[in-house]
């Protein structure tokens, strides 16, 4: 069974909601998803999942501390997630307040660890975006992130598997 | 007087109706403003500026690839850009659609020509977005590009000549 | 067979060297490699490859105006590259000149087609980069591209048809 | 007289180096450098500085946790550094390791503060970047990087005063 790690910082809990709504993407689509605040993740348990979606406040452009502080915790298991499927999602006050910057910086570190990024040709195509509060078509962003990830890991792991 | 050269794209004319606005902030500040489309833009124009401010829609969360080929052929003048002023602005669609990564993209270019970019700590802070239509928020925050852009460049023009 | 196409613009040599590179590596890993010039492609040739991987030398931090053309012609095809999988490299003169947000740039506009994007936790983690003339390093990179392209590819691919 | 602020993060020595350099390079412009490890830095030394400059490793294509979890506490000025002078510069174990990436999203960060940054039409176009210990080009482009920081803040400063 396809494993999704769901790690979030959130001080507004914006971004916890649109967590929760990636959570039940990952579980329509018949994976297990774990959900965990950064302060509470160790490296470890990203190793263990077989993808990580990471989603953050938008602070200055880039994720918050919290996030950066796991990321480069996880250095431990550097080479070691190779091959794991990863995702991105922000929120932020205002749009054109640096949510997309947000979301690419946590793709560059996925991508520096060597997992795979998966896009997406409709709605927030890097990742799923709120500004400000999540409203309905956020949540579907979001659920589509969880969807996606999941279906883009079952077929690499079939195939590993296979 | 200082000289802002606003060169643009547009098809559906929202980036154009955005470079309207900007040119309202740049005349409101005090200063000359030249308005034109990237397809009858000479990298010519752009060195006899003080100030060159660029705006597209987002076309695959960059540039549209007539204000690239601007770019590309401002290379003419590589290195006697430096010290002038620039800003950037975008259009898109949708919300996460790429309107930040295609700002930030044309500021990376105006770096690279050694040139000066003032961010903003209100509103749309690498530069003004527009989802859709420009509304009264964007017009705002085009006029306000005008004018810190103006600013900015006053300062830095009047200390060369001073 | 998984098919590869290898996009390129190159003015000095350098980009096509690393674009030869890539292709050795593709066909090592037993895939079919198709090479092409920006201008003599069509978006018709990126619809009926299973991977499209896309290099450019570094012109102003991003990719050549020719290639952001064919990016943006691409668009007819919007939604039907979904789930394809996709790569960068970019060629510069200096280091820090803009390579790695050239190879960024073109990550951004695969994502936004709904592509897949495999990062790498050794070497050059976005892609393969060339300061000047590909050396030894600069060729294994590439190969390397080309050949985990071909894994993820046959996956995925195993996985639809499987 | 100028005061320049050099925030850095360094764990092998080499972009405390570089900030050393940067140093120099302010100082032989005739300001004042002011040199802190981020650990030491509390957002009180950026608000009375004329100028700010932050150097990190690239941990994961980003700056470490430890430069970031300062520019999250700076919200508290938030506004206040409004036409402040920016800059940022990078060491990374590998040419394509994220040190290009790392400078942008220092440079957003500053940008969203609405500080003003300049680039470079020679060399590291957005800021200084050393592959391992740096050599005698890296410190020519730190010493740039602090004479065109204070050459532009000292006429900015100029004008605001004058």
């Amino acid at each position: 069974m396809v494993k999704v790690l769901i790690v979030y910082h959130s001080r507004t809990g914006n971004t916890q909601k649109m967590a929760e709504y990636v959570k039940a993407g990952v579980e329509e689509a018949g994976a297990l998803a774990i959900l965990k605040r950064a302060e509470d993740t160790r490296p470890e348990d990203m190793n263990t999942a077989d993808a990580v979606i990471i989603g953050s406040p938008t602070y200055y452009g880039l994720p918050a501390a919290e996030i950066k502080s796991l990321v480069d915790k996880s250095i431990k298991f550097h080479g070691e997630f190779e091959g794991k499927v990863g995702g991105a999602f922000a929120s932020s006050a205002n749009k054109g307040g640096g949510n997309e910057t947000t979301i690419m910086a946590i793709i560059q570190a996925l991508l520096i660890h060597g997992m795979i990024i998966p896009g997406s040709s409709k709605g927030d195509h890097y990742g799923p975006v709120s500004i400000g509060k999540p409203d309905e078509d956020v949540r579907i962003q979001c659920m589509n992130l969880g969807k996606r990830t999941v279906l883009v890991t079952s077929k690499l792991k079939a195939s590993k598997t296979g």
